[in-house]
């Protein structure tokens, strides 16, 4: 593509929270944005669903706004595609469109990188073109550029990430107040941090896509949505956070990407999302509020964090503009980024093989010989377990056990013959522990 | 240059600790790093200052070997420079010669980019070489990349970082113990954490070379060590991390950049380094042990932290072994990555005319009218206080006084002026607070 005049032009689809900022801070900071750049930065048309609509004072012309984004994606004076529209199609047409003309694109669309990221991908190796979608993960948080360029002479082992403001919140203020999930829930939604429909949040659809996505990065092989085992969070109890707060811990929705051998030894890659207790000392333990974070094990370097807003208009346009800023000097400069690295291939190790620790909580009968039951449960399985807090009262008690590491399934079918034996009056709560708690 | 037969030829100058993690992990991630980069990467020669030095087993050939560095460096058949040896000389003739050579140099030369990182970026332009150094400033983590792309999109008002692992465990352990600047020191250096001559990082050398980097990348202008207004943390004592405590804080030495109108209202920049308190509930602030952390604060992306270890072998090899790689892909592609950002200009703004804010605490006389006697003091310099705590005993009382910002001239006169009341008996400690307690 060549760029006219030392002007890159961008075409913008979608014009909603995020895209008006784009839009402004396009605006805002044009001199700067060209110094570093090397040419001028330039929207030459933006997609809407429809025309009219209010969107506050924006510095662009009127005459940009079209609702033909196809029409405008395939304009030869496009240089660059920024996508914060969202969803499968037909976002994937208009970006498919794009790479294989060779415009770079920019898209903070999780959902389609997580479900279909080839298609991309291969569309972006046809057109030799850039993908950039630093803002699909972690909002604001330089997190994917990291992963897929600075962390390129390492071994990464694990990304453990909270990715999910919405639910961070929550749980964040269920631990800080003792509020239950749905008081919690009301909360957010009253200020305006989670949705009328918390769904994709609450059950972790959201933080599934970002966590394919960041497996992906991590290990060089293609992980979609699909391949994520998913558990949301509606079933956290304030007795849970009760729990965990007298084990030293809180609990975090966290998404978890681990290589590792599989049964057959063969290394493979498993990605989960579910609850968890992690320790206090841990620090995704202290990231509150509706702030992101993502812990990275690597080889060499050794633990990582980084650390900031995941969600929100400016925080999202930030990293937009990161990406913009970069496939624009590329362009200039007649080149592109590396291209997608999945060399590695890795197979997806099923949720049963993933190794996990259980916090379980029993309510049993009190009676000789109970503590010796249950412990031939855990051995049946081989499951080895770390500690046993026993609270009697009268003729019922609570037994709080945790595990070792272990296989998932191993503990599930646990669980399972536990809740089956005449001495378990219930389960009160069974919760994995991550972290090294 | 060109790139002969898909292989990077590196030369490596130095083969200490992170030279000798280099050359192990370029042999045990070889075909990861071929895969990724799309050549094999190859190590050509090390230069070190004695051979036949047990190096342990590294898998080189021992014919790579040479005291010859700047003869290395001038091979034809070296395509990448990586220097671990640090120090200004002959370090700056070696980096000069490869880059205006049209080589890229990988380096972790903190002194040496701080001192004179101009003659390196102008060596670079020179050449139209590649200049990559994220192992210069806290090891491990992706901070400069992000710093010099990721975010730029956006516009950085500030930088805090933990930059030296260092004095970070030593304060963690004052805080941590109780103990005195002295003992933990000496826990350090048993340790390994200090070196027998500590005074680079207690007298905070290393880390206002750290703070020069960060800010000439954070503010595009060129920012050198001379620059940074450097307050070493051997003076912090016992009793000040106990006050610290009382306050519900922690003292740190913490690296500050950040953008401001100067005293004429002309935009610029303040670096400086001191240890400071910060509330417990800062992200910094839990940054515990040998870690580093690195908080950045930008209009649109607003709190962002990075986190991780900021020396030792492995990780400082993971950051050049990450900037390996891409100076790698950027010679395949016969490219290079966008140079130096150095327009804004912006001017260093002078210590005095920082806005910091003061925590101080005071052994006064117990008499009527001693608050007033004090807070006219504060008022006539135009600090305003924030937070006054009195504790009386018998004829002597103790005052803890916290400012609101001030211009730190106007701090520094005030306390010189309490000093010399006769009131006030002693100035039990003075410090500055940062992070928004």
């Amino acid at each position: 593509m060549s760029v006219s005049d030392r002007t890159v032009r961008v075409a913008l689809l979608g014009c909603g929270t995020v895209g008006a900022e784009v839009v402004r801070l396009l605006g805002e900071q044009a001199d700067d944005l060209t110094a570093r750049v090397g040419a001028r930065i330039e929207i030459v048309g933006i997609a809407v669903r429809r025309l009219g609509r209010e969107r506050g004072p924006l510095p662009v012309d009127a005459g940009l706004f079209t609702t033909d984004a196809l029409g405008l994606v395939k304009r030869d004076d496009v240089d660059v595609v920024v996508e914060v529209v969202g969803g499968i199609e037909p976002a994937r047409t208009w970006l498919v469109e794009a790479l294989r003309a060779g415009k770079s694109v920019v898209t903070a669309n999780k959902a389609l990188l997580a479900e279909d990221g080839a298609a991309l991908h291969d569309a972006a190796a046809e057109g030799g073109a850039d993908l950039y979608y630093e803002a699909s993960v972690a909002g604001a948080i330089p997190l994917l550029r990291p992963l897929r360029e600075s962390l390129h002479g390492d071994r990464i082992t694990r990304v453990t990430g909270i990715v999910n403001g919405t639910t961070n919140f929550i749980l964040s203020s269920m631990d800080a107040t003792g509020a239950g999930f749905t008081e919690a829930l009301e909360e957010a939604t009253e200020l305006g941090y989670a949705e009328a429909d918390p769904t994709a949040d609450v059950d972790a659809f959201d933080a599934a896509a970002k966590a394919a996505i960041l497996a992906s990065l991590a290990f060089h092989s293609r992980v979609t949505a699909a391949d994520v085992h998913r558990e949301g969070m509606t079933a956290v109890t304030a007795s849970d956070v009760a729990s965990a707060k007298e084990m030293g811990c809180t609990i975090k929705l966290l998404c978890i990407a681990e290589r590792g051998p599989d049964a057959s030894g063969r290394e493979s890659v498993a990605v989960r999302v579910h609850p968890a207790m992690i320790p206090r000392s841990h620090p995704l333990a202290s990231v509150g509020d509706a702030f992101n974070a993502v812990f990275v094990e690597a080889e060499a370097a050794g633990q990582l964090m980084f650390y900031g807003r995941g969600a929100g208009g400016a925080p999202t346009a930030s990293a937009v503009l990161g990406d913009v800023v970069a496939v624009a000097r590329n362009k200039l400069a007649g080149t592109r980024a590396a291209s997608e690295s999945n060399y590695a291939h890795l197979p997806i190790r099923p949720m049963g093989e993933a190794m996990t620790r259980y916090h379980i909580s029993l309510d049993v009968a009190d009676r000789r010989g109970v503590l010796a039951t249950v412990a031939g449960v855990f051995a049946k399985h081989e499951v080895s377990i770390a500690t046993v807090r026993q609270s009697g009262r009268a003729d019922d008690a609570v037994l709080v056990i945790v595990t070792h590491g272990a296989p998932d399934a191993a503990l599930a079918a646990t669980v399972e013959e536990l809740r089956g034996l005449d001495i378990v009056r219930s389960i009160a709560s069974v919760l994995r522990v991550e972290g090294g708690a």
